[in-house]
């Protein structure tokens, strides 16, 4: 039986034929992994969230968590599910094997976490937040700090939460009000309002490890006066054994219109004498902290929204291939039988539309998270400073990109099951809502557009940028020289200029200070960079694709045959887009700015 | 205070400064119409919408209709808000004085719809479709039928459904199984299974009214044997009375993920001696009957997009207008006050991508609804006509293009919103939802896009679509005379040509015998010449703005930009996309057909 979560085939092709991650294992940190250990942890983490994840999804989604006042409860196999997976050990599966952990690459752990957003994100997400946390406690903790918090965590005894937003400041992380006191023994007391913190109440862990954005009175206004604190649910003993409970409560759960089996909370600290909390690293370096596993949160946020999108794909897809539904057109005998869904042009431009939106997704995260690989392992210097540099500039487009199109792409699976998709009884209007919130969380699709044009463009005089065109033009130098490819490498090169142009300008603006006109239609600018990196993504993929094409027989072909169909889809259907937006970017268009606001 | 439900201003505008409906009370049938009249009808359908619908709108999505297998029950507040309804005279407001109704133009009434729909979609959807049930009975019912169930419709007593759909045909209505015997006594029993009947089982009425397609054994196959019947939940006994339960059984009830109020049902027809049914016009006529009411019950789709999404537009307008957060970009002093949302661009280019897609909706089902009343009453029968000829080519447009676009909408809606726009504490997410549904029903839009491209614009040899392409060359010269609109009069012209190019290549490729091939692209057919027509709309629109302008002052003046602002927004940011997709289909893009099914 095929996988409903990920389609292995595509999976295996992506990270050996297009990604060769087999090279990493020529590392000193990953000498110790082959293909053969690559592929058990992932047949092990689909397993998993087969039997333990996918289960439960709709029930969870059904009952979703409730407060009484006391306590949060949460269906049961939600616990069941996360005691599965710590116990295979996936919680620190990245980590040194001297910390218990399997040392693996960043992309197969990536490779691995897409199983079980597939099967079940809000189950999933308890880990995956948790796991961040201890990773920015392994960057920034002191030695006390990482034994008595981050190893819990890694060993699933403790889970984790991030902090950031108030109810005033959700985008505007400047403007939160929390304040933490310093006390005369070097901790601090803090007190506010955290709101929309994922994880933020449970009972699935011994204690809860809350990392907090707050301001030590008399520092700088702003981001630059933010700390970053360590503030449990539990408290400690010096022996680590659990302490009383932390002045931290909470004041009530969102309720969500999908995501829902994750709690999410709006937190009081300080209701009393005041929460207390451990400042982590220095004071007023708290965002610099927080962003160090930003591009990680962000790459996380983009892979869910594909894996959202690819299990809907899967389930349309094998609705389609069994439902007859109408005729071909042309055909009016109503004696012959049904044809079945998938025999119908506009079924297969959905199933393409999708195919294309979530390989082309997967491509990016798994690239995106290869970086992360080579920023921290690469040997060659050079190579490290270039993979962290790509990343920016990949990021927001790892994360927007991904939540716009792979949210639409469940829209078609809804299509295409027609009214069954619009019910309950199916799982694809559950992937839609869930899917609706990747947009939203971890820095809006707006903010990240902001963050791609109005930063990550000019960073380092345009690194990022030149570097990234750099190697788009080298992906379509490699495939001009197929004939079969040579339509698309005209078709890339073409975007391409365009884009050239369009950043010229724009960045130009800024430049003599029109920075608000430079940056009113940053949404569409990440629309045309978004698309001409997916294009180049596919273009990767193509190539790979002839190349496994020339000795591939029966089944094989079929799959790269699919591929060069679907580089095909993207490059015809969807990269023209990019002219439209780069001319309206390339004139400076102020329609929104000069809307009167009473005439809306 | 403003109207959470729609513009009044932006209403008045359309009726009568765009579409000049006040001329229509120059026809006899609404001579003692005028503008007042018009106006306060409006306004108790605004009373009534804002008191008795949208109070309930997020509860019934809360307890939405449950079966406990012997009765459905729904919560009280829909009842009541129905008996406002009917006893305002709303049930039987477009017909004849004589027959109690208050003789409106539809385009009036349906300016009324437009607020029950955007107060609770799902309470409106029940007298809604009593009202096609009813005005099918009005065209093809017997004297006898029409005094005994449209009737009782008219005053409310009565509810009516149309039940079309079979679990293994939901699109492809030649393919239904339900069987009607006749009987001796010139009755019919009926045996079957009815899927997705809205309003098919509650205790809202006395009785309930199916309009059931089936065929009657021994007729042609396909289409062509299908026959319309009148099968009452309960009989009628001869003195209006009423009889015993007829054999129609709720099988259960279909749980949505939006439109939650509207009992959606599976219906049994037949389960012991057959359903009791009376024939509705002749037998084997049924398909031609049903599709009388067809482009009104589309219209109406469409417009219940629309106010989705206008309710969402106000909705998110007033949080920009008031929610503080962040700042101008190039401001980096965090001791300045946050500025509200609607001071960012995105925030702008958001609200004006709704207002853009709302208005111009509104204005194309309000055309639509205009077109209704001209081939019913125009004097002339040219213009009578001419106006059912435009009318086949308006409505897949109608029905299709906001139920994708107005749905967009509402996703901007929740973005502008934030975390809070994907909790359950807030509207949007709820019309986000509810809106999903009008992509689907009464045709998917695939569906739509094959008529418009298969029937409507070859149909009396390119009738409707030259007499389409006429009307909106009249906009364009009208347009070119004002140098503030030459860039709108320009810019639809070069669209129209492109698509007079495109659907030459489209339909001679189809009288070659190319049907496949022609049809293969048809949703972005509908979506080229959906977004010309919106921006023919908008053309006029911002024409009739110019006018208005020229006395304006204050907030009038501000209207009036906003609309010309508006139009340029369409005009720069959405009609551009026109030129993709008129090359696509100039290319009769091959795509979609030569994917092989493996390599999915």
């Amino acid at each position: 039986m095929p996988s409903t979560l990920i389609n292995r085939r595509d999976l295996a092709f992506q990270l050996y034929e297009v990604l060769g991650i087999e090279a990493l294992t020529r590392r000193p940190r990953y000498a110790e992994h082959g293909r053969d250990t690559f592929e058990a942890v992932i047949d092990t983490a689909e397993a998993i969230a087969e039997r333990h994840f996918a289960p439960h999804n709709a029930e969870l989604d059904r009952n979703e968590p409730t407060f009484d006042g006391e306590r949060v409860h949460i269906i049961p196999e939600v616990g069941e599910a996360l005691r599965h997976y710590i116990e295979a050990g996936f919680m620190a599966a990245g980590h040194d094997e001297a910390a218990g952990g399997m040392q693996l690459p960043y992309v197969v752990t990536q490779a691995c976490a897409a199983f079980f957003q597939a099967a079940n994100i809000s189950t999933a997400a308890y880990p995956f937040l948790t796991g961040a946390a201890a990773n920015l406690l392994d960057a920034f903790g002191s030695p006390q700090q990482k034994e008595r918090y981050m190893t819990p965590m890694l060993e699933g005894r403790y889970f984790g939460t991030m902090a950031l937003s108030e109810p005033q400041a959700g985008s505007s992380l400047s403007d939160i009000r929390t304040r933490a006191e310093p006390q005369d023994d070097g901790t601090y007391r803090l007190f506010g309002n955290k709101m929309w913190i994922s994880g933020g109440e449970h009972d699935l862990s011994e204690n809860i490890v809350h990392l907090v954005l707050a301001k030590i009175p008399g520092g700088p206004a702003g981001v630059k006066g933010i700390s970053l604190f360590i503030v449990p649910k539990y408290l400690v003993n010096d022996d680590g054994t659990r302490g009383p409970r932390n002045d931290v409560r909470l004041a009530g759960l969102n309720h969500k219109m999908g995501y829902r089996g994750t709690t999410n909370t709006l937190l009081n600290f300080g209701e009393e004498d005041g929460a207390l909390g451990y400042l982590v690293g220095e004071p007023h370096q708290g965002l610099r902290c927080m962003f160090h596993m930003m591009n990680e949160a962000r790459i996380g946020v983009g892979l869910g929204a594909v894996m959202l999108g690819y299990a809907g794909y899967l389930y349309s897809l094998e609705y389609a291939r069994t439902r007859p539904q109408g005729r071909h057109p042309g055909d009016k005998d109503p004696s012959t039988p049904q044809v079945r869904l998938i025999e119908h042009a506009d079924i297969r431009r959905m199933l393409l539309a999708q195919k294309a939106a979530v390989e082309g997704g997967l491509g990016l995260c798994l690239l995106s998270a290869r970086l992360v690989d080579d920023k921290a392992t690469a040997e060659d210097p050079a190579e490290r400073e270039a993979a962290a540099t790509l990343l920016e500039i990949l990021t927001p487009i790892a994360k927007a990109w991904p939540s716009q199109y792979c949210l639409e792409a469940n829209g078609h699976a809804i299509q295409i099951l027609g009214g069954y998709g619009y019910t309950r009884d199916y799982p694809v209007e559950q992937y839609y809502r869930d899917n609706r919130l990747n947009p939203i969380h971890e820095g809006t699709n707006g903010i990240q557009a902001i963050d791609l044009l109005g930063r990550k463009v000019t960073m380092q005089g345009g690194a990022a940028y030149h570097l990234l065109l750099e190697r788009i033009n080298a992906t379509v130098d490699a495939a001009a020289e197929h004939t079969e490819l040579a339509e698309y490498a005209e078709g890339l090169a073409a975007a391409g200029r365009r884009l050239v142009e369009t950043t010229r300008v724009l960045t130009s603006a800024a430049a003599e200070g029109k920075v608000a006109l430079s940056l009113a239609n940053a949404t569409h600018y990440l629309d045309l960079l978004g698309h001409i990196v997916i294009a180049w993504i596919w273009l990767d993929q193509a190539i790979a694709a002839l190349r496994g094409l020339e000795a591939a027989q029966g089944t094989e072909r079929d799959f790269y045959l699919g591929k060069l169909r679907t580089c095909r889809y993207f490059f015809r259907f969807e990269l023209p887009r990019t002219a439209a937006w780069a001319t309206l970017l390339g004139k400076l268009d102020d329609t929104t700015l000069g809307m009167p606001e009473a005439g809306f």
